[in-house]
């Protein structure tokens, strides 16, 4: 691979990757992940970079997961939030980005409600900038978890079936999974009841089915996403319990897939909702490991975005 | 002495100590203490492991006093709370526990309102788990920092007499504290409204007072407890100017303690209720040796549970 | 220039220092401000110093860049809040202060929102005080940084005509400011409705205009405050659009400045009230160069309170 490093100074979309380039973050997040099981967790890569997490959007998982990345690398971090942010009151996110840009940061890690305001984000900074989610567009470093983990399962992406089971039209996972593991070579089958499902869901280049027995059928892997309770309830399904009834996944509906088949979801779970503990527990669950190579995914990142390279000696 | 370390992975009471392991703890945090009074207050023993600080409960003096603690030995620490933890929304505990092990923490610190949470985490998590305090069971480090104070000021903790005065049966800090110096071999005498009573509190092996100046008679050390106005006015005492007048502790109550006795708080204080600004600022007072042992004693637990042991070189 | 270091453990107020001592402080800066642009941004200057965060307002803005500055020279940072802080629940801001300091932390920056605060906190701790704003007194960093930036445009602050422009009377940039460009040789001209000036704003040795024509006319400098919307609308002026109107800084009125003026404003602005967007991203303007400025004058009020000296090595 004459790949060495990544083009852009942001992370932005799975949309914006290429395959070698998915493909050097996924490499990149392999060789770093022994670092988190070390006796001491931490190599001095970025020492003096200085790291801001800015989160309009509350999200522990998420921003616990950059902070220990960058820690596990040795770089400064700073946190922002929406609820004690005078940055935002009376402030367009441009004069707060050219505000945080004048502090001299190397990377700001955004989560925002509104879909593209990362890109905004980046347009008006030097410094890199990585899209924690934004809105109901893109999640990429989900997906790039998701596919390391697939690809530690399964060898290889190229070839497998995978389904997505939920509120396709409003999840930015499924959106950055759909374009990533389509780019990456998999079939992709989405699934959830009609008013979950997006407009021109057709051109996406995916299957689509309703009904989730037919939808997981013979497949590799199924992703399972989460359901909004406290947004969605009420007024896109008529309750939880039918929700689950018609869309949960449980054992018989999981047997359904090959016997091999790997079961994942972004967390939190809602159990007995989207999936039943017996699913969520049982030997087919990687969702521990998502989170784990949650880490790892962020720290090559990080690192590539810096400037980082392959062949650079990581110790 | 032939123990040089904890038995456990985990500090989740005093219960679990037996008098080897308190003394390994304080003769640790009393060799310890001495980095925070340096020009550089920073040694590396801890570089690259990482510390989770997860309060359920607001808490900042302990959530401080463990942050200070763990960046004193260059311990990478990383803070969730509650209200902004999107763990915390619909996730049970115990998810919650697998998906910060997932992060691979070498710690987690954790507050919660309910008894027993740490002890659940720690079931289910390779990290060590140091309960911070648990509803009104137990705060293991407030009790190791009240027993270091003390033996520093009376030498030694067994034969001493103390009385602990305030709500006897919703303090983890009396609890834990009832514990300790029992083990410790000190003599300890509650006092407190009845209403203030735990139910069964004749078999805790301790002296039980309703009148505070009979409860201070002859004693070496008096730990008054905070009453948590917000939550106890008018439900267990008829009220603040009540409980004062007879519970509260002031000089002349004070002065039918022994001459040479030391006055306690854990703070935070409400003056003028549980304790008269006379006695809190007098020379008896060891409150404020109080905070900077909490330091101390939270670096000695996080070196040993970490695997540290006595005659490691701690420089 | 004999002097090799502040005279004083606190930075409570512009009032407090001399002229000397501002020119060794913006000089400071000027030396640091390189560090902010090199690869490894961070130097060991102040390793194993524990600087202490205490916002009781919030303040993104001033609390990051307190924060990077601190971390670019290798200090420890521990964050409180008001809101999650339970040392501030029935504890007075002297045994909060006392509490702190038993923790040996070397500095801590407070802000608050009663005037004089930080004076009563620095009269009860070992550790050196940073006033980060107190009420409608002082914010001595905001007024360093102004100085910082008006020096590096303009050469030199003696002579200078400087117009503040805003709600004079509840302003401490405005205090501030006043107070540091008045030491350091400037004349300055302050402008706002009747109801936004302090009473005895004659005795301020500073020109007082109600015409911001006037005001601006023949300015080397013009500093616009921030309004208060959510505070001031209503009460003290008419509307945000009467207020606009008659003292929002726009074009034509720049026009009457020099024709090098420079554009000031602490952030963040509300543009289109006392700012007009073709303002603030003039040519003319200085705003970011006072956010960047501001780190670097942060890093010189830490290293000199924390014992520096110009002479010393920085790296």
């Amino acid at each position: 691979m004459s790949l060495i490093g990544l083009s852009h100074k942001d992370l932005l979309s799975i949309d914006q990757l290429n395959v070698d380039e998915i493909n050097l973050i996924l490499d990149t997040a392999d060789s770093l992940k022994e670092i988190s099981k070390r006796e001491i967790k931490k190599v001095p890569t970025l020492r003096g970079k200085t790291i801001v997490n800015f989160f309009y959007e509350p999200s522990t998982r998420t921003k616990t997961s950059f902070e220990i990345a960058a820690k596990r690398l040795s770089a400064d971090t700073v946190s922002l939030s929406a609820s004690t942010s005078s940055m935002v009151k009376g402030e367009t996110l441009i004069d707060t980005a050219k505000n945080l840009q004048a502090m001299n940061p190397d990377l700001i890690v955004i989560r925002h409600s509104s879909s593209g305001a990362p890109h905004l984000l980046a347009r008006h900074v030097e410094a890199g900038v990585i899209n924690a989610g934004d809105g109901i567009n893109e999640h990429p470093t989900q997906a790039l978890l998701d596919m390391l983990t697939i690809r530690e399962k399964k060898g290889e992406i190229a070839g497998l079936r995978v389904a997505i089971i939920g509120d396709i039209a409003h999840s930015r996972v499924a959106r950055s999974n759909v374009i990533g593991l389509r780019k990456m070579g998999a079939h992709v089958t989405v699934c959830g009841p009609p008013t979950m499902m997006p407009m021109g869901v057709g051109e996406l280049g995916v299957d689509v089915q309703y009904d989730i027995r037919r939808a997981v059928e013979d497949k590799d892997v199924i992703m399972v996403l989460r359901i909004q309770l406290e947004r969605q309830a009420g007024s896109l399904f008529p309750g939880v319990r039918e929700y689950s009834r018609f869309f949960g996944l449980n054992r018989a509906v999981l047997s359904r897939a090959k016997p091999d088949a790997i079961v994942m979801h972004p967390g939190p779970m809602n159990r007995g909702v989207e999936i039943e503990p017996e699913v969520a527990d049982g030997p087919w669950s990687v969702i521990l490991e998502q989170v784990a190579n949650g880490v790892a995914v962020r720290m090559a990142v990080l690192y590539l975005l810096m400037g980082g390279s392959k062949s650079d000696d990581m110790d």
